[in-house]
């Protein structure tokens, strides 16, 4: 919701998070604790947070970028802080004005503090595959990041494909050097549709042997750098891969589609998630018939 | 193209197809012989194919509804022709008037013409995975049908997802019992990304062992009874992944963005396709930072 131009209020940010959890998510990102300076949209973070009253099954995080943030995080009873940082100096600079060696010490110091407050730590690594001011990415350096921040106690580590640039044998090569660092368990995929090669991405990432994807309702995100370009794989597009992989999920595809159309209305525009757009379609009673 | 709304001139067709055969791009459907009253788009066909000199390792085709369209396609130098038909007698019956059994008649007849004149016979078999009328097609009478085709003596026979309801494991099913009727290389698969699983699809085909997949330029195509639904697979976000899988094929990515560019500006509006948006984009030095 960061890129969205439209200021939503509390409320309707909580419905639609509800809406989420009524389809059967059982991990949602709520918002962000970075300066509001930074992101406007998401000022509201410390009010959504005390609104919110979702059952104990459903696990909740937030960005958390510095020691100022997770003061405002504490506070809230998520039951997870998400930390953030690149693969390549130049993007990490670029977004949040700092050397990998000071994200990595910031890390440091959040991780215990969540810890301490039986909270659990997220880290998003992003620009794994490919840098839009670097290129591609040397994963050997990835590889080196991801066991640092193993070991500095992240529960979960997210790898973001966040220009979508990845393709499948790059994922697969990518995991199979995660494996020397923990089980895989540990590692999530994070891809954006930009070049539409999400899905297959997530196809290797699967064979692969991982089994946390994020994504967003609708496809929600895309990037403010690039106009028109398609944003997070679509929660939708990603429900109906897995159902059809006979992959169980805790998720019904029809109150997904519901979450969809009230992103939609409340954003006042139309999404780029592609099973949303043929879902909705075909509830206008225009069958696909070509 | 014969969805789209606005009208090309000829010339402006010629255009596109010379671009398309200098990125590189070894097959190519040139137009359709059906009747101008059903698609005014292509009522130009005879004109277009008189006008057109492509190299001769270009394959070219055209849909033929009848003998009477086969007719103008003789007098062409097309090197094959493209019979249609469904695999669901409500699809056929809605989208050509024909039983399933009259469309077998059909080509049946049209098969033998073509031969005599050097043509190949490349048949399209539409709905075989998901039908908008008669819903999830019984595989048995799909691959009964492809059987007839195959004994009829085409020479291709491209297997249509119409409504982009595909999902990789219904592929991989169907694949697997094509082996049954003859080698893989007599099949096609046609995907549309209507919910967004063309590229998952692909790679389950290329899993399954096919070799030959349609797209088309831009993702072009849509369907005039799902507004807002994607088209046709793109054919830059194929070769894209085919590439990415180190499967070589005869074309130049930089040169299918100009095809996709041009089919944007000839047609004044933007395609599906993303591999297309996002290096668009990106040409526009917007670099895709986030």
């Amino acid at each position: 919701m960061q890129n969205e131009s439209k200021i939503l209020s509390t409320e309707d940010k909580a419905k639609l998070i509800y809406a989420l959890a009524e389809s059967g998510i059982k991990n949602i990102e709520i918002t962000s604790f970075v300066s509001p300076k930074w992101i406007p949209q998401l000022a509201d973070a410390d009010q959504l947070c005390q609104m919110l009253h979702l059952p104990p099954d459903i696990n909740t995080s937030a960005l958390v970028p510095n020691a100022k943030g997770y003061e405002r995080a504490r506070s809230t009873n998520l039951s997870t802080i998400a930390v953030f940082m690149s693969a390549t100096e130049t993007h990490n600079k670029k977004n949040i004005n700092r050397t990998i060696k000071e994200s990595i010490s910031v890390i440091a110091e959040l991780v215990p503090l969540a810890k301490t407050d039986g909270k659990k730590v997220r880290a998003y690594l992003s620009v794994v595959f490919s840098c839009p001011y670097e290129g591609v990415v040397d994963q050997k350096s990835v590889v080196q990041l991801c066991k640092e921040l193993i070991e500095l106690g992240v529960d979960e580590l997210s790898l973001g494909d966040t220009i979508g640039a990845a393709t499948p044998n790059m994922v697969l090569s990518l995991i199979d050097k995660m494996k020397t660092i923990d089980t895989l368990n540990k590692f999530a995929l994070h891809f954006h549709d930009t070049r539409g090669m999400a899905l297959a991405n997530t196809m290797a990432g699967l064979e692969a042997g991982i089994a946390t994807f994020d994504s967003s309702i609708g496809g929600m995100g895309g990037c403010p750098y690039a106009p028109g370009a398609a944003g997070n794989l679509a929660t939708e597009d990603l429900v109906y891969l897995l159902q059809s992989l006979d992959i169980q999920t805790s998720i019904n595809l029809e109150k997904l589609i519901h979450c969809g159309q009230l992103a939609q209305q409340l954003l006042g525009k139309e999404l780029p998630g592609r099973f949303l757009k043929a879902s909705l379609a075909q509830q206008n009673k225009q069958k696909p018939a070509c």
